[in-house]
C-alpha cells in the first residue's frame, strides 16, 4: 500500500475525493492550535457551508482526528440549543525523530501537534557494523515506544538522522564515520520496520532545521549550523529552506584542509605529537579540559584547532554570506571557541554574521529529524494545494 | 511618476484596472514567441471571448506593442474575410545591460524581446573617482543610443553590474576596487539618468545568471561563477535563481586566504619577490605568457596561483555542492587553469561538481546586467499573478 494514500484513508475514510479531503485539510487547519472551538466558529473559520464542515466533522471524529468536548463556559449558557466544541486529537498518531550517529542512538517521540512525550538514548560505538547498529536503532524504537505506550500503528511519519552524504532516496552515497555506512541504503532498511514514511537526512542538516525550530535560530531564515568535531561538517538554510546542494553534499566542508596542504584537526589538537583518534571524543574533551586548567601545550593545541574552525567557518560564511552560524557539536559545550570565532570572522568576512553556540545540546539532530517528520505529517494533515498523487 | 505606473501606462493606456492588464498581458504572452498569429488563434491560446482579446489589441496596438501584419500565406485565401494577423511588436522598447568595472565600461542594447542590438565599450583606468567613472558609463550609454538610432524614453529597463558588496536598494557596501566606491549609492545616481526602473547587482552573480541564460550553464539551476582573477568573487545560482545571500555579500570568497595567513595571490604570482599590483591585469598576463612558454620562475608562479584557486572553489564547492563551476574572468582565457581545477576538485569534494570555463568571455557580466532588466520588463510585460502595485 502507498504511504500517501495509507495516510489519506486516515484522515478520509477511503473517501479520495479531492474535494473533501481539502475541506478536512481546511477544517483541520482551523482546529490545529489545539484551542477548543464550536461548530458556528468553524464555519466563520473555514468559510464552508455548516453542512459542510458538520459532515467533515462527522470523518474526522469517526478517524479519531477529532473529538467532541464538554465545554462549562464561563460566559454562561448559550440561549437555544447548546453549542457543540471539538478540539483536534494530537493524540490521534505520533512521528519520530531518531539519531544515528557514532556513539548514540537517540530517538524522540512526539504527538501530531509536535508535543514531545518521551526519548530514549542508547549507546553505541564507533566499531559496530551496519548491522548491529540498525539493530540498536530498533532496539531503542521499541524501547521507548513500549514506555510511552504507544503503538507502532500509531506511527505517522519517521525522521532519520545520520553523518555522510545522504542521496534522495535515503541511501548513504558516502558515510566515513562508521563501519559499513557508505552505500547502505538506509531508507530502504528502515522502511521495513514502520509503515509510515521513513526520511532520511543528514546529521547536520537536520541541526539546522532542529535551531530554527527551537533553538538559537528561531525567526531567522539564512543559517549555517557548523556540527564543529575533529571533521566539521555544515548544514544551511538558505530563505528558511533547508540547503541539501545538487548532490546532497552542501556544507561537508571537512576537506578542505586537506587542500591546503595543512595539518589534519586530529593532529592539530594533538598535545603528544601522536594524531588523536578523530572518532574519541573522550579524548578531545580531555584536551579541552587541560587547556581550560591552563595547560600550555594544550592551550596551544587548542589554539592551533580553532584557527582550523576558524577557516573552515569564514569558508561557509564567505561562500554563502548567513544572518547567523550556529555552533554546535562537542564544540558547544566550550564558550572558549564563541568570542575568537566572532572576532575572526568580524575581522576577515566582508559582512560579518551573527554568531551563536546551538541551544539544544545532544538532541539536536534528533529534534531536526523530529521535524522532518512533523513536516510529512502536517503535509498530510493540513496542505490544500496538492493533488492527493503528488505526496507520500 | 512612479516607474511601475510609467510602465503600466505604455501596457493599457492609463487604465490601471486589474482585469484589463491581465487580459493584455496573457495576450502578450500568446504573442510573444515573435510569430504572426491571428485573432482567432488568440482566442484559442488566451481563453478570453473574442470582443475581449479585440478590445485587448485594439488598446496593444494604440500603446504600440502591438502590430498588425500583411500575411499572404501559402495556404490560399481564408473564404470570407480574410483573417487579420498581429505580432508582438519587440522593436517597441528596448533594456540596457551596463558593466562598470575598474578597467572597462561595456554597455549592451536589446529589444524587448532581448535581441540584441547593438554593444559598446569604453576604457576607463583604476584610479578614476566615481563622478569620473559614472560619467564615463552615461557617455557610453549615450554613445550606443545615439549609434544605434535608439530614444532614451524607449528604455524599459536597465541592470547594472559592478564589483563590490551591493545592498538591495543598488547602494554600494563595500567596493574596494574602484576609488570612491563604497558608499556609493550607485542605484539613486543612475537613477537620474533613466526614467525606468534601474537595477545594480554585484558583478559575478550577474555572471552566473548570464552563463545560465546563454553561457556554459543553460539548463542547470545549481550553479558557481567564479570570476578569477587576483582577488576572487563568486556568484551562486540555487535552484536557479540567484543566492545573494543575507547581506548580498555570498560568493566574496578573496577574504579567504587572509585567514590561513598565506600569502596573497599577488604574491603568489609574482616572479620577482615583490607583489603585483591586484589590478594590473596586463602583468598577470604577461606571468601567464612566460609560464605558458616554459620559464620556471613564472610556472612556479603560476602553479602557486593555481594552488590558491584551488583552495577558494574547493571552499565554494564544499559549502554549497553546485552542478556546475563555471571559471570566468581573466583566468578564463587559460585552458591551463581547467584540468588542474577539475583533478583537484575530484579528488578533495566529496561530491566534485563539472567544470566549464565561461564560454560568454568580456561580455559575460554586460549581458548577465542585461538578462536583470528584461527579467523586469517581462514582469511587467507578462506577469499575471500579482497587482501592479506590487512592481516597478
Amino acid at each position: 500500500m502507498r504511504k500517501g494514500s495509507d495516510l489519506t484513508d486516515r484522515l478520509v475514510g477511503g473517501d479520495t475525493s479531492l474535494l473533501r479531503r481539502i475541506n478536512a485539510a481546511v477544517t483541520l487547519r482551523a482546529l490545529r492550535d489545539g484551542q477548543a472551538v464550536t461548530l458556528t466558529q468553524l464555519v466563520g473559520d473555514t468559510g464552508l457551508s455548516r453542512p459542510t464542515v458538520e459532515g467533515v466533522i462527522e470523518g474526522l471524529m469517526e478517524s479519531r482526528l477529532v473529538a467532541e468536548v464538554e465545554q462549562s463556559q464561563d460566559g454562561g449558557r448559550q440561549r437555544g440549543r447548546p453549542a457543540r466544541w471539538f478540539r483536534f486529537r494530537a493524540e490521534a498518531g505520533h512521528s519520530l525523530g531518531i539519531e544515528i550517529g557514532v556513539h548514540t542512538i537517540r530517538v524522540v517521540l512526539a504527538d501530531l501537534a509536535g508535543e514531545q512525550i518521551g526519548s530514549h538514548t542508547r549507546a553505541v560505538t564507533e566499531t559496530m557494523d551496519a548491522e548491529e547498529r540498525l539493530g540498536a536503532a530498533r532496539g531503542a524504537v521499541a524501547e521507548l515506544l513500549r514506555k510511552a505506550g504507544v503503538s507502532r500503528d500509531s506511527l505517522w511519519a519517521v525522521g532519520v538522522g545520520t553523518p555522510g552524504i545522504i542521496d534522495g532516496d535515503g541511501s548513504v552515497r558516502l558515510g566515513t564515520a562508521m563501519p559499513g555506512w557508505t552505500g547502505l541504503d538506509l531508507g530502504a532498511r528502515l522502511r521495513r520496520s514502520f509503515r509510515c514514511p521513513v526520511l532520511i537526512e543528514n546529521d547536520a542538516n537536520l541541526a539546522a532545521i532542529a535551531e530554527h525550530w527551537q533553538g538559537a535560530a528561531v525567526g531567522m531564515g539564512d543559517v549555517v549550523f557548523v556540527l564543529a568535531g575533529l571533521s566539521p561538517g555544515a548544514g544551511s538554510l538558505i530563505n528558511g529552506r533547508l540547503h541539501r546542494g545538487f548532490g546532497g553534499a552542501a556544507g561537508e566542508i571537512g576537506a578542505l584542509h586537506l587542500l591546503g596542504q595543512q595539518a589534519t584537526p586530529e593532529r592539530l589538537l594533538s598535545t603528544t605529537g601522536k594524531p588523536l583518534d578523530p572518532l574519541d571524543e573522550a579524548a578531545v574533551a580531555r584536551v579541552l579540559t587541560l587547556a581550560r586548567e591552563g595547560d600550555e601545550v594544550a592551550r596551544v593545541a587548542m589554539d592551533r584547532f580553532l584557527r582550523r574552525l576558524v577557516h573552515d567557518v569564514a569558508a561557509l560564511v564567505l561562500a554563502i554570506d548567513p544572518q547567523l552560524v550556529v555552533i554546535g557539536g562537542w564544540a558547544a559545550g566550550l564558550n572558549d571557541v564563541l568570542e575568537p570565532l566572532r572576532e575572526q570572522l568580524a575581522r576577515y568576512c566582508l559582512r560579518a554574521p551573527e554568531v551563536a553556540l546551538s541551544t539544544l545540546g545532544e538532541d539536536v539532530v534528533a529534534l531536526g529529524a523530529l521535524r522532518l517528520a512533523l513536516d510529512q505529517v502536517e503535509e498530510q494533515l493540513f496542505a490544500v494545494d496538492q493533488p492527493v498523487s503528488a505526496r507520500g
